[in-house]
């Protein structure tokens, strides 16, 4: 689908131009400097030439094909341009121009108005207020962009919305020697999505590994089954800009997006295996990691360093990502004795020291590679200037190829030097990453090992649950849509929770104290009574709530004293529940985000969740392995367990009801907003207590 | 004191090598390549030469004076080496060869024998298992280390203990084109020590900042009292490594420091007002930016920007970090109008859009310039190819001298290129700190407004509180300790939290139940009864704890009932006290640290410090503003306010009491660790209702 916009085979420039500090000019000096091995057909109404190269009045005028025309005038005439295009036969448009949906109602407009007879043709559109693409593909050199780095050949892609952060990956990546595979940044995206391009090279075998950049998604859930698919098969390494309320507020600015402050993009990362990064150069650091080595088993990582601090820094910040520096086996330990100088330290770190040559790294990277204690390889390799830093980098090359464990090097050097960027240049040409600080390196291992454990963690699929009944639940919402209320009472809440099998406490809805005492009754002391008046706010502030009543003399007072309280609210209704003391109390929610679904929230309730805000969140639909990870992950997890002499809480119940849950929200899209709230958490029961609903 | 060391005139080579391969060779090269303006001797029993110049058999032959001897043969003839530089009148000695107290105990020996050496001859020792000393001084030039790196003169000057990350950072200050005043690594440090660095280049006014590194220090009071006395003059950058127990491991294997996994670091620079960081690329480049940029008056930031992603990332560092990105007053937005192109966007980013030129870049750093709204600039500048980025450089430049707001740039473009070296010159001879990705210039603002914040933090000196009996307390103390007892009994604790004027619960100790309900009736109901004896442990599983005793029956059968039950441990005391309900349950703490004195520790008691560690710690003497600091810093510090209606507590109680324990530990400075836990919190009074103290 996307072939002849990544791979042309003739390009037209719309608006070339012969001033050389005008986009109209790069981007055929790019082509032309890049070496691209198509035809390029500058469009110039006056000029008969642009950069050497003939230029054409009219697209018309143009004797061959054109699979990509790049648009770079004014935004008012790009509606006729793309009809012109339509017309030629050109399969897609690069629309550099700006001024559309990004800069208010006039340019969606616009936008509109060039999609309609872009629609109309089958032309693909890329942008507008965009950079472009490029592919590196020897074969074809295509850099129809109007940016500045002319990347080497690789396996890695990059898309980006924003040109300026796409540009900045491409450029991080080559400033580490990383070869690129294909690059796009597509600015409003009002046609070609970044789903498609996903997919795209998610079918390219060239394409080894894909970063990518975003500041939200217009169509959240394509994104989420899109991503889902390409991160079954090669890794995709990607950030999210607009964390806080001002840089959303940035970002909404300048690609026309509806970014919003969102926790939502970060759930469809870890939901969709995608690895998330908060720093760009991270991000691009980790992917120089991706490119050359292998993905490793576990999170065991043996140190290999020829000065102490580093290592140091190193074990900090491996450890602080959740990786391991385990001792080594007795076997390694004296295979190192055998062969390290006497000076040498030989634990994990193995401190190799300053003076230690070839045949020293290559002994220790090679007793690492057969030490089944750890998983991949971490190398300070510093160019102590009194060795012979060529040899220390053709061993590392070669004993990093005798084995099947990633090698992470953290180089240490002075690249102003000659002597030292041939030592690099062994590294770089062994496929060697390598990286000039120990965090920065450490860091990029601790990737590939994060990397390793989202391939492994499979969430399973929902599960269904026997003998819930979809057609009450709907039956309840509906008639409370019909009579026109969004938000439903206890009384409908309550059956729709049982209709899913979630437990809930005994309750019934009752007119007066006779039938509050023969309630309480069946349902078994002791009990709560509440008012039941969408009129009362502030039920227990006006006492209309009185809990533990543990006799019918106390029920009937109870009725008997809100009947003369709030008899002025007319004819009352009570709700008489059980009353469950102790139990840890839960909170449960869920929030219907645009176009994706819901968002589920699991959490401690009371001061948990007020002063701590200690919940977190999945989207729906929620697995057994997603519902134990989101017990897991509070902070106050170990209050689960039980504290201070106290039980521990029924996990496996919880889990279920959060499953349970999601499975009413996928069956009732319409609920907008969820509380089950408070959910008490016993031993052997979770019980739900009280619950809203707004659809 | 230093002079000798770090401005030598004359430096002899102690192992001077032919071998071009080590170290004897490499410091002499070393010295010959920076241009070292002193006289360099090699000493060397064969050789009549080395890398050109004249060689000594021995220092005797030497005919000057000699400042610095190089010590680079083997450990154990050092202590004769040192006491031939003592009779050669050598001033100060850099031993770079190990083998010492990092190696163990023989090691350890040959440390101090050659440390006796030196004492006796007045010679000051550098290292040993150190790289050295470096003066960039352009009338010096003295590289007295075998690392790599030459560095540029400028006014940072680095120490650190390991050389491996002293020559990285040096490294990296070097990669980013910023000038070095002096460097020192010293690794064993034996003799002359980090704090006496410190001290020498507080008076050095060449430098203007200073880098550290450390692992943990031998005299941390020693520390504290210099970096207090230099951060008032300058600022320092630190990292301490060995964060993580796994780095604190590796890390006391390499320099022979007695490092642990200590909270204490970070407490030392905090209290003197260190700049702490976690990643020494983040350190360096806030270097960068501390070499050339005042500091900001404050947290607000102007963001300038030719590219829309890249500020967007910007903007989350930034916020997250504690800045603001506060909108601009109409003044600015009119005269940015009045200035940059129709499709700028003109508010916090200002985004003058990619094909901004040299003028509107002026006018948007002019207009921030003046704009009272914020106190610091951050520009993104991608050098968009379509545009004059010399001119843009040099207007950058021009208008960031034209006022007295610090100017931090995100400069993203491709230095392979010869173009955009010249525009990098451009900003780099303006002193306007750049780096390659938002992210990293956004930290590095985010650094110079952290040091704003320290400056300006005075924490005051400790108070004294009236009244105090320090003499009685130091006599309780005295008196267990005559004893042979290291535990305080209550009975003494409570006296001594009294005779600082803690306010305790109302207690005495009776020997009987009618004794009980004397005093029980004297302190007031409800009371507390405890048995009081050492040979009881876990008194309440045991039945020897009765709580909320509400009048003089309750007392009377409790004692008996203790008295019968736990009898067979012999006469029984009981103590009585006031029984407290409700409250906010607190814990304070304090232990003793090696060299350091009290760390003081508060806390949220029960579920809050066993589920979250929700503690925090200062170094005592803690003040007023420190103590307040305390409460705010705790995560659960929303329940001191109250929460769900409930009542705050009275925090300048807790604040005096915590002052009032730390000057408690000032005078006793015997005692090891102390609890008290708990101490109640109410909306008016604050009570310690137990303690317990180990001297």
């Amino acid at each position: 689908m996307l072939d002849a916009l990544f791979k042309p085979r003739a390009v037209a420039i719309v608006g070339a131009s012969t001033k050389e500090l005008s986009i109209g000019n790069v981007i055929i000096k790019n082509l032309q400097t890049y070496g691209y091995r198509g035809r390029i057909y500058p469009i110039n109404p006056t000029a008969p030439d642009v950069r050497g190269l003939k230029a054409y009045k009219t697209l018309d005028e143009i004797p061959g094909e054109v699979d990509v025309a790049h648009i770079i005038i004014p935004a008012k005439l790009v509606p006729q341009a793309i009809e012109d295009c339509g017309r030629k036969g050109v399969k897609a448009v690069v629309i550099n121009s700006a001024g559309f949906s990004e800069m208010g109602e006039e340019g969606a407009r616009l936008q509109e108005a060039f999609l309609a007879n872009a629609r109309k043709h089958g032309v693909r559109v890329f942008g507008p207020n965009c950079q472009g693409i490029i592919n590196t593909d020897p074969a074809l050199k295509a850099y129809c962009n109007f940016t500045f780095t002319y990347p080497e050949p690789g396996s890695v892609s990059v898309v980006a919305l924003s040109g300026g952060v796409g540009a900045l990956i491409m450029q991080g990546l080559f400033d580490l020697g990383v070869g690129m595979r294909m690059y796009a940044s597509n600015g409003n995206a009002c046609d070609v999505s970044i789903p498609e391009i996903l997919r795209y090279w998610g079918d390219d075998p060239g394409c080894k590994a894909i970063v990518l950049y975003t500041e939200g998604f217009s169509d959240p859930k394509e994104f989420l089954e899109t991503a889902r698919e390409v991160t079954a098969r090669k890794p995709i390494l990607a950030m999210k800009a607009g964390r806080t309320e001002q840089g959303a507020k940035a970002a909404s600015s300048h690609t026309g997006s509806l970014a919003g402050v969102d926790i939502a993009t970060e759930l469809i990362f870890e939901k969709t295996g995608i690895l998330s990064f908060q720093d760009e150069e991270e991000m691009v650091r980790a992917a120089m990691a991706f490119a050359t080595q292998p993905i490793p088993a576990g999170n065991r990582v043996g140190i290999i360093t020829n000065t102490g601090g580093p290592a140091v820094i190193a074990t900090d910040v491996l450890v602080a990502a959740g990786l391991e520096v385990p001792a080594l086996s007795e076997t390694s330990i004296a295979r190192l004795k055998a062969t390290q100088l006497p000076q040498a330290a030989l634990g994990n770190p193995v401190d190799v020291v300053a003076t230690a040559g070839g045949d020293q790294f290559r002994a220790a990277v090679d007793a690492l590679q057969e030490e089944e204690g750890v998983d991949s390889i971490f190398i300070n390799f510093v160019t102590a200037p009194f060795t012979d830093t060529h040899e220390v980098a053709r061993q590392i090359v070669a004993a990093s190829r005798n084995g099947n464990k990633p090698v992470v090097c953290n180089f240490m050097t002075d690249l102003t030097q000659e002597r030292y960027r041939v030592t690099m240049g062994i590294l770089k040409e062994g496929g060697i990453p390598f990286y000039a600080t120990p965090t920065a390196a450490a860091r990029a291992l601790a990737a590939l090992a994060r990397y390793g454990r989202l391939r492994k963690r499979d969430i399973g699929r929902p599960e269904t649950f026997p003998g819930t009944d979809a057609a009450k639940a709907r039956s309840i919402v509906d008639r409370a849509r019909k009579a026109g209320r969004s938000v439903l009472s206890a009384a409908e809440v309550y059956p729709i929770l049982e209709a899913y099998g979630i437990p809930v406490a005994g309750w019934k809805v009752v007119q007066s104290a006779a039938e509050a005492v023969a309630a309480a009754g069946s349902i078994g002391y002791p009990v709560v009574v509440k008012v039941d008046s969408e009129a009362i706010d502030h039920k227990s502030d006006r006492g209309g709530v009185a809990v533990n009543l543990k006799d019918a003399a106390a029920v009937r007072s109870a009725v008997e004293e809100m009947q003369a309280r709030l008899g002025a609210f007319g004819s009352l209704r009570f709700f008489v529940q059980k009353f469950l003391p102790g139990g840890r109390e839960l909170i449960l929610g869920a929030r219907a985000e645009r176009e994706l679904g819901h968002l589920v929230m699991f959490g401690l309730g009371g001061i948990y969740v007020e002063v701590l805000k200690d919940v977190v969140f999945k989207i729906a639909p929620v697995t057994g392995v997603e519902a134990r990870e989101m017990l897991a992950s509070i902070k106050t997890r170990a209050l689960l367990d039980g504290v201070r002499g106290g039980k521990g809480v029924d996990k496996e119940g919880i889990a279920s009801l959060i499953q349970r849950l999601s499975r009413l929200l996928t069956d009732l899209p319409m609920i907008r907003e969820m509380d089950v709230n408070p959910v008490l958490a016993f031993e052997h029961a979770v019980i739900a207590v009280d619950g809203r609903i707004r659809i």
